[in-house]
């Protein structure tokens, strides 16, 4: 059976059971999302206040056969937050639920409410001397209900894993509306199935998380950060190994950056400070976060020198000052934004088991070139097996060219993904772009778990109707 | 709809699908378990070589209605792997499948079957220079399917996680027969939901764990453990806030023992030497693994003086060697065999917010006071919030005159424990024993959907009947 609109009918009956100004109708921002590719057709946004509110509306939405769209801070890149089509969902935006509600720097955990800006989360983190690793490029912006929910990844995952590693207990309220009080603090807890892990990542489509006990770590005594040249990216997993080997759980982050990165920043960002003078093939950005006593600059430096000696480093840069460190970390994290300017035919979020990844490089050039010519820029968590794998015209051509070939290219670098025991979304998630990669890829036996679970929590589907799974 | 036992006609039946030898009558050691509290009915033990094998038996089972248990090394502590009553279940034992199919070093991934010994796992990442963290007292007999259904915990949780936090990927068979092929080599994946995580701790409930990629870590450079005597569990906790401080994550292990545990090893066990002259109030074993260049010894003297300075140990011990570090070690881990000799009233596994634990293990003492006269061994992962806190009785008198106190004791720890945002099953898991405790304690919520996606992945509820949620 199908959903219902939100429409004004509903919105102004769901309206008389809430506290004033808790529906609103929709502003433009709730119906457009970063990449431009949708336009969201939904009428009304709820702003809940407390999870009480929330538990009201889900629990109407589902009586009245209402889709409803969990929203956070909008960043998301697969569609997530946006309803295109179909009948219109309610959405239901976090905003005002931003409170940290408790920090216990003694237990390393912090209980931050659902719309609470990660930026925001991070800063009461180091109030109290801790720090909450997970770090992504629209930190001001993302929620950390929408963080949650995709599971998100960021630059620190090598060192402290994915966004559900990070998350103690939730509180969520669930597709009829009942209220999961699992905010608990605990390390160790074998009481049951785990609906926490469940709920992560489930991109809003088996509930809605309204709070987490976050997990949080003791702020690294030191850091140091360097961009070490390589040959090749078989080079760079090597040079991985020998900083773990040397450096254990301190290497925080391990980025791979190549000289189509380089090239691009210098023709559309020219004002980044280029840090060699001719770029390399490849060059790893390393950030290390040492214990007490640790000098950043002697374990980089005794990293860059063994590195030398093992023949897998060329030449190498250890940023001398904070400001020089930002430097690096501008490069890397200015890529994407460089390469808005010069326009994908298609970008890939991509992981592989780490071994297979020099091979991947390889093969997806030459499998690509049958197809034509291309420029690729390939970036990303090299630590985590994850690559931003992105398609380019060549120079002086446009993306609006190769529209034809778009679905082609994403198939030839996605098929090559799989066949290599990869995934097609390393941190992006699903969302409404990947529904039919989800189709095409996934294990048989896992899509029908998935639709069981779906259905068994779910079952006249109002949670965020059309992600993950066709509904 | 009952089920069907899996009797002599089923087992002819289908011993005819199936290879020669696969099917077996059961022998003693299938249906007996560590603590001695039931004895299992199944009369039939299926041996699979393969997944394909295991699909097979669970095809029929499910075709037939007749309940299936998962069989790992039969060392959990909590009635999961015995079916006392009810319908008997065919036995699934993994036990000739102990393949390690592959390691891949460079990639810190090892992928082992379910019925590999986890000392077998450790030994074969150490080959390779690697780590399998997971430790416990039971891995000379524990197998990796058992760990991982039961989400395992041991002594470096605090480190590197739970058991569900050691897995990449895994291959499972569904209640349905089908095979899930998801033996991805990932630190990054995206698809759709947390399936792996799901099966991870369900006990074997939802389906049979048939092979796990593991992640490994580096090796530490150096080990270095030391005793260290606190005056109270808060100053325990101080100083591994301390501790984590100084060292960050190479801080693999840091175990509380109570006075009552040296009481209880000299009693019992005469043999273990005891390491101060007079057992202090309470001590820590703190086990660092470090990273190059560091010296173990200068690591633990400068957390030892740090400590005494901040007026938090009183006296210490720094392990000299090897042998002297494993007699460190034996004192921890004897503990559980002196409990058995002394004869427990009630044992709990419970875990608590790290900041609730002082006043707990304070107001349990008050609270069972009000019920008799009793002696409580509390001891366990205190860097994990996780306590095995026993009850025995007083000197000279025996658990059989407590019988009738059994469960009030265990109600007043367990209510406690749950005032106190704690969870009454910390790492050994729900199966039988704790079914009681799940329906009393849970989150409503939670249960309700934990009992749908049971319904939903395990119509026909043949996957380990009875354990974990009631059949």
């Amino acid at each position: 059976m199908p959903l219902n609109p939100a429409d004004d009918a509903f919105a102004e009956t769901l309206s008389r059971a809430l506290p004033e100004g808790t529906l609103r109708r929709t502003e433009p921002r709730y119906l457009e999302e970063p990449r431009g590719r949708w336009l969201g057709i939904s009428g009304w946004v709820a702003l809940p206040r407390n999870v009480e509110e929330v538990s009201a509306i889900t629990r109407a939405c589902n009586a009245a056969r209402v889709g409803l769209l969990p929203y956070g801070g909008g960043t998301g890149l697969v569609g997530g937050q946006i309803a295109p089509d179909g009948p219109a969902p309610l959405i239901l935006s976090l905003e005002r639920m931003t409170a940290i509600r408790a920090t216990y720097p003694e237990e390393n955990v912090l209980v931050a409410e659902a719309g609470a800006v990660l930026a925001d989360v991070q800063a009461a983190a180091l109030e109290g001397n801790r720090l909450f690793p997970l770090s992504l490029a629209s930190e001001g912006t993302a929620r950390i209900g929408g963080l949650l929910s995709t599971n998100a990844g960021g630059v620190n995952v090598l060192r402290y894993g994915n966004a559900r590693e990070q998350v103690l207990g939730l509180e969520a309220v669930l597709p009829d509306g009942t209220i999961w009080h699992g905010l608990k603090r605990l390390r160790k807890d074998n009481t049951g199935y785990d609906l926490r892990g469940l709920l992560l990542g489930a991109e809003g489509t088996l509930g809605v998380i309204t709070a987490a006990a976050l997990k949080l770590s003791p702020v690294p005594a030191a850091t140091g950060t360097a961009l070490l040249a390589v040959e090749s990216p078989a080079a760079a997993l090597s040079l991985l190994a020998l900083a773990r080997e040397q450096l254990g759980e301190m290497v925080s982050a391990f980025e791979l950056i190549g000289r189509m990165g380089f090239d691009f920043l210098a023709e559309a960002l020219p004002e980044v400070r280029q840090p060699f003078a001719e770029a390399p093939a490849w060059c790893v950005l390393v950030e290390l976060g040492l214990t007490q006593g640790m000098d950043p600059e002697t374990a980089l430096e005794a990293l860059f020198t063994a590195g030398m000696e093992a023949g897998l480093v060329s030449d190498g840069l250890v940023a001398q000052s904070e400001a020089q460190a930002q430097q690096f970390w501008d490069i890397r994290e200015r890529i994407p934004e460089a390469n808005r300017h010069i326009g994908a035919i298609a970008s890939h979020d991509v992981s592989l088991p780490l071994s297979a990844l020099p091979e991947f490089i390889e093969t997806g050039l030459t499998r690509l070139a049958e197809l034509g010519e291309f420029r690729v820029n390939c970036f990303g968590h090299l630590g985590d097996g994850n690559l931003h794998y992105n398609v380019f015209p060549p120079k002086g051509r446009k993306k609006q060219d190769y529209v034809d070939v778009r679905a082609d290219v994403q198939r030839c670098v996605h098929d090559l993904v799989h066949e290599m025991g990869g995934s097609v979304s390393a941190e992006h998630g699903i969302g409404r772009l990947k529904v039919d990669d989800l189709e095409r890829y996934a294990d048989p036996a896992k899509l029908a778990a998935m639709r069981a679970i779906k259905a068994a929590l779910d079952p006249v589907g109002i949670m965020n109707p059309g992600a993950v799974i066709r509904s």
